[in-house]
């Protein structure tokens, strides 16, 4: 199942795009993508729902703006330099264990909103990113087990500052935070749609340009590695985001460095997981 | 106003503490300490509804459970050495300008609640802290708006694994996120309640011996300044947590460090924003 939210920002409602491609309005269903959703079997029952009700669904006109397809989580956790070659392009070593920062659930966007550069940023950079939606809390969950927690795949565009992430003083989440810096979807794609999240391409292009390119078999973690070591330091709730690392292609790893300046188009996909595309925009007080 | 939120686990109900200690049920209020309570004048109408009401709300018991005093907040953003003398005890500079990381909200707690000493810890230690709640969402504000921005304070200990903060790969956020490692509370104290943040004094102790004791005027970075910089960096949304740092007297600064043993009993206050009181338990799986 993919599922969707769709509407004005703030007033999204819920719905699932059909293989054909249809959005359909599920509001009827009478959840929306919460915690409660993903931690109450929250797909299966829309799942059964769909079965006796998805003819009855009103179809959504695909002119309407996609929000990120579930409500704010309580975390999003991301795994840094999961792609050896992107360790390498920024400068630092191949991790032997994952490096884990936070993202402000408030940086949330829809997948084709605008990004918007902040205020003093001379180095707003791209990562696309397989990002992860927790089903089932996990904590001190083994590598064997790590999957059955897992409720589904997103496209994530990690957008990051670099001079507030590298050049401030301490820790990476002031580059990582600003508002539009997480759009999330098009689509949650549910875990049996998708053979092997350890397997599937994932490129970004700028202007047009196609500058990552890879596949997420270059992990240096795997998800199944990634979810069970993250829930030995904290619970993860349903719903929540793990965003998996980002391969090489970002802008800090070009000679000399590439940022975003207003007006520039990024378009990412991830196979089997849709594309998103935002266009920069200056920050406008 | 002190805000309160009593019961158990996971059933919080929104109170009341009046200034003869008495707790009162606000349930009848309609709204629990949310986001959209503090973002919609909350503090304010509760105020006035209670003009009309506070003597048919039913008192709550001393022996009820405090739950921390406001619903799961967006995000919980900490300030790293923010008191000169604990950077020192640290081994790390003074910092020129706020070191930041987050804590999960899935560590919050009620304020007498257990610490659970994770699994595979040797180093759990504690951090009287002042915190912050944003009463307005704040992007871009400047100091002297800054206060303008607080719905009011409050007391947290930041417990804090210093393996999995300092020594693991990566970021602190991994020693910051264990479950229970973010009691908050007993109340949240209103702004006009409090004079000034900027010099209040606070204080731990461990097994009944005070090993923090310091006062906030020895903030690095005052609270307008904190509250002021964050919002450069991120949106603040109301019910938002900041945590302003702790001053000297955690176990790292000891010679040999001092972590925490099951049944190990630690207490904490601020003047003004009351004590709460932790047993540290050893994971039990």
């Amino acid at each position: 199942m993919k599922l969707i939210r769709f509407g004005a920002e703030g007033q999204e409602k819920p719905g699932v795009q059909l293989n054909d491609g249809t959005r359909i309005d599920v509001s009827a269903f009478g959840q929306d993508y919460t915690e409660a959703f993903f931690g109450g079997d929250g797909v299966e029952r829309l799942s059964n729902w769909l079965k006796e009700n998805q003819a009855s669904c009103p179809t959504v006109s695909d002119t309407i703006r996609l929000g990120a397809p579930l409500c704010r989580p309580s975390k999003i956790v991301c795994v840094g330099l999961n792609y050896a070659k992107h360790a390498e392009e920024s400068g630092m070593a191949i991790p032997t264990e994952p490096v884990l920062f936070f993202k402000a659930t408030s940086a949330i966007v829809g997948p084709n909103d605008d990004v918007i550069i902040p205020k003093n940023s001379t180095k707003t950079d791209w990562e696309v990113e397989l990002a992860v939606v927790i089903g089932k809390k996990a904590s001190y969950v083994s590598e064997e087990n790590a999957l059955d927690h897992v409720a589904g795949y997103v496209l994530h565009n990690d957008y990051s500052e670099r001079e507030f992430q590298l050049e401030k003083e301490g820790q990476w989440v002031k580059g990582k935070s600003c508002d539009t810096f997480a759009p999330i979807g098009p689509f949650i794609v549910t875990t049996d749609e998708i053979k092997n999240p350890n397997n599937l391409d994932l490129w970004l292009s700028l202007n047009g340009e196609k500058i990552q390119n890879s596949n997420t078999s270059d992990f240096v973690f795997n998800i199944q590695e990634v979810v069970s070591y993250i829930s030995q330091y904290m619970t993860l709730l349903p719903g929540d985001i793990i965003s998996t690392g980002t391969p090489f292609g970002v802008g800090l790893g070009f000679n000399p460095p590439k940022y975003l300046k207003p007006g520039d188009v990024v378009e990412l996909g991830i196979e089997g997981l849709g594309t998103s595309k935002q266009t920069a925009l200056a920050y406008k007080g």
